[in-house]
């Protein structure tokens, strides 16, 4: 079975299931998140933000995922120690919970087990899991909250990424317009952006981007009709499960906030909106876009920006005489 | 007239002119800024976060002047563009509206003339003007907010620097211990921080360091009394005035929040209080601290860190399809 019959069998399961669960919408709207713990969530969200996870003391997971610009760093890949260039585009954190595994191949099954990985990536934040957890265990003010919320005074890796994963969890972006629009405000949506989304829908988009983060639910083919040509060496989920039919492909990734988290695809080639409908047209549905559909799908997708995540910059316990020191320029 | 004559003279003329002033300390409480424009201020907000204003699209003004961390990026020296290693350590752009010029050679006069400074410096955000202000033009939101702020549609680097310094005054840090202390709160402090407080003005680091910031309001010699041995080149006010007799003589730093400023010095070679205060007692007085004396000082310091500025990390206006884009891995 060629991809693009699959595609076509997933359209229409797609299609079934929206049908059984009495939706007539292929997309739902998010919903805020439920925060189970405050406290991790508050914990969390420091270690988001605390440089001191790397090697240099410079690069946070917020220097990647920046909340400020679409949790993305809007740069076709990014820029990690000693001004590595790394392989990839950063996905989104934004809705990144509602991803069926992290990373563009997957090999995270979820948040926590995802932090863990760019703090030790030699490439990225370039320190250790050991290391990190001793800049964390020198500073009483972090240890106290690693107490009031995990009930130990020890710091480990696990307790680490499990609070970053919490902070992650709350990191969803509700009320977009389109969203108004699917809750029944029609005028939400103007007729250019209707006709964007019908488009979308006809097109055969939304058999890869449904659910409520319109994508990262599935793993499909970069190139599924006709080949994508990249000078990115990324293999895709072969790189994890080692079968050559996973070649190239990748998590679908989330629509939502697209306006914001420019380039496109896991090459971050597409610079724009345009170039990115026009390039899946053509390799992933065989279509040609008329340059008027392109600009309805366009403005159909900017519809998406939801209400981004709102909290006060945290403040940072500061390090101590009995804290490792950073290694910004060490190699 | 050696230095350690004039160090001498300037205490006996704090001291003046705190009794003048019918004051009894040298050191007087921070008052929270007062915000003439707070559209100007949101505007500039959004400008210190923005890593647009840099050519690679990573480093932004809160890189360097991490308002998580003290307003600094604890290096002893910066990371730049390609990860250039900076010539200097950042200082805290908390209280930073204090200081008599920025910079640690006082080159600019104002907040404003510093801000053009890193944008434009090829070693660290290595943009320039005419880019960042086309970045900023080709945003219809932040055109609309230029408009509102200046009345013009027209971006200049005139505004963005404008506004930049705007927000940065708001970044003062009342309601430190030590303020509390001085308004009246004779608890406020343990009495082991009194004791601190008492060897700072008797010992007369409070020559250098007095007034609201506790430093910031004059330039004087690293090495007044002994020479100050370092590896840095750096030459002060020298690369300012052209004077010979000007070699070393540095813009004396705040010590408000000094526990959130580490390292310490022009060169960040002081990796602790403790190793800060020894090297200030040697070489600017001539004097060798106890064990105890040092302790005493260091907690007394530890008592100037204020209420640090809060406020919801901002949301940037995306970049769209005009907008130069960033380039980061190009030298």
């Amino acid at each position: 079975m060629s991809y693009s019959r699959i595609w076509l069998l997933s359209a229409l399961m797609v299609a079934a299931s929206a049908a059984q669960a009495g939706s007539k919408e292929p997309i739902q709207p998010i919903v805020a998140a439920k925060v189970k713990s405050p406290a991790m969530v508050e914990l969390g969200k420091k270690l988001f933000f605390d440089p001191r996870l790397s090697k240099s003391g410079f690069i946070s997971c917020n220097s990647c995922h920046n909340l400020s610009m679409g949790g993305t760093d809007n740069l076709k890949t990014s820029i990690g120690h000693n001004w590595n260039q790394g392989p990839i585009n950063a996905p989104t954190v934004l809705n990144s919970s509602m991803n069926l595994a992290q990373f563009w191949d997957g090999r995270a099954a979820d948040l926590k087990a995802q932090a863990g990985g760019p703090i030790a990536n030699p490439g990225e934040m370039a320190s250790t899991h050991v290391i990190a957890v001793e800049v964390l265990q020198s500073i009483p003010a972090y240890v106290a909250e690693f107490k009031q919320v995990f009930g130990s005074n020890t710091v480990d890796i696990d307790k680490v990424t499990t609070a970053i994963a919490a902070f992650e969890t709350t990191l969803v972006t509700p009320d977009s317009r389109f969203d108004k629009w699917l809750k029944g405000n029609k005028k939400a949506l103007t007729a250019d952006e209707t006709a964007g989304y019908k488009l979308f829908k006809d097109s055969g988009c939304v058999a890869c981007h449904n659910g409520p983060a319109v994508g990262g639910n599935s793993y499909q083919k970069m190139g599924a009709v006709s080949a994508y040509q990249t000078a990115s060496g990324a293999t895709g989920r072969l790189g994890v499960t080692g079968k050559e039919e996973d070649r190239l492909l990748f998590k679908v990734p989330t629509l939502r906030n697209i306006e914001l988290t420019y380039p496109y695809f896991h090459d971050g080639e597409a610079a724009t909106l345009t170039q990115a409908v026009e390039t899946m047209g053509r390799v992933q549905l065989g279509k040609k876009f008329t340059d008027a559909e392109n600009a309805q799908i366009v403005a159909f997708l900017k519809t998406l920006t939801g209400k981004q995540p709102s909290f006060a910059l945290p403040i940072l316990p500061p390090s101590n005489d009995k804290t490792p020191r950073s290694q910004p320029f060490s190699k």
